[in-house]
């Protein structure tokens, strides 16, 4: 069965995903990059900003899952911008002309607008939906592969209480952010769900993997 | 030079310490012994309950370093009881007659009382301080050992915003207890103080180590 996946999803030791004061220069608001570090550390993150070198480990290995078997993503509206992209019919994302995706992805959005094609394999859908619904509608054109759940910390965090995410890889950065979103909110027991595995890598982060039992 | 330590002191992946509700029977709330299942796994944890066997490798590695150099620990009114036990001037804490601290403990409260000599080494010191005032008291009472910062999370916070902290030792557990005290609040930016490692254990817990620069 084609899965509901999340990958390379970072938070920081107090369970920020984000930082406060999300912009179009910041969109980690006051995080900057340091959520991101490690991946831009690995062969499979420089490879991304056409770069050569980088590790090739755990860090590595785990980060190179983002595209591996995906056939769609699903993400929030605050990942696709900052606040007021909606009042920007030009917008298309932080991302340049060819974003990291190469799938349709579906935004969440209470204004939802046509589709956007871009370069290579990426197309933004906009829609309103529940999760479930959400979901249905992104497996159905995954043909078949697994749809990755891409955040931010909200609408993951509304998927996990709905019950809808198969397997989840969260990455643990010891960094204290103090404020801005945080992903574990009103998430009590969850671990019940899911066998969980936790290891930490020579980089400094420590990966953790949430597999439902049975999938 | 002596160094102020924390040992052990577990946290929930969402950052909790304790959870909601201590009493007599709970000290940590519904968190019930869920953070601290690792540590009764351990050889050393076992051996704590009279008991023999346990796990040898990581986890009993750190939990030994529970006692190990230290000449005083500085605890919380919050750990040494329930809610209103300085209504009690019987309360003795919640460890029976032999503790499991074997030296000095010095017990912050607004409510001194006189100390409580018990079995094995460990007397109950009452002192109303500041988080600095606490710790000058509790070298003076190490003879040159360490001193534990014994918890629970709103005094070490305090003693962490206070910059008090040469050595923290934490475990993140893969639990999410929801609510409860939050370890990390308010301390943003701490990481800077600190080399962090983090180690994984086969136990299916995190072991983090904070060492400030120079100790």
């Amino acid at each position: 069965m084609a899965l509901a996946r999340v990958q390379n999803f970072t938070v920081s030791l107090d369970g920020f995903a984000t930082g406060e004061g999300q912009t179009l220069e910041a969109p980690f608001g006051h995080a900057g990059e340091r959520l991101h570090t490690w991946m831009f550390a690995t062969r499979w993150g420089r490879a991304m900003l056409g770069r050569t070198g980088g590790t090739g480990g755990v860090d590595d290995a785990f980060a190179r899952l983002f595209t591996d078997g995906i056939g769609a993503e699903i993400m929030g509206a605050g990942k696709f911008g900052p606040p007021g992209w909606q009042e920007d019919p030009r917008w298309k994302g932080p991302w340049g002309p060819n974003p990291p995706f190469h799938t349709p992805v579906f935004v969440l959005t209470h204004h939802p607008r046509p589709s956007v094609e871009m370069e290579g394999g990426t197309t933004f859908h906009f829609i309103e939906a529940s999760p479930a619904e959400a979901l249905e509608t992104a497996r159905e054109a995954a043909g078949g592969q697994d749809v990755r759940i891409g955040g931010g910390p909200t609408m993951l965090r509304d998927f996990l209480a709905a019950g809808l995410v198969d397997h989840m890889h969260t990455v643990v950065v010891p960094v204290l952010l103090g404020r801005g979103v945080r992903l574990w909110d009103g998430l009590e027991g969850l671990e019940g769900d899911y066998e969980i595995e936790a290891v930490s890598s020579p980089g400094g982060v420590t990966h953790m993997t949430f597999t439902r039992a049975g999938v």
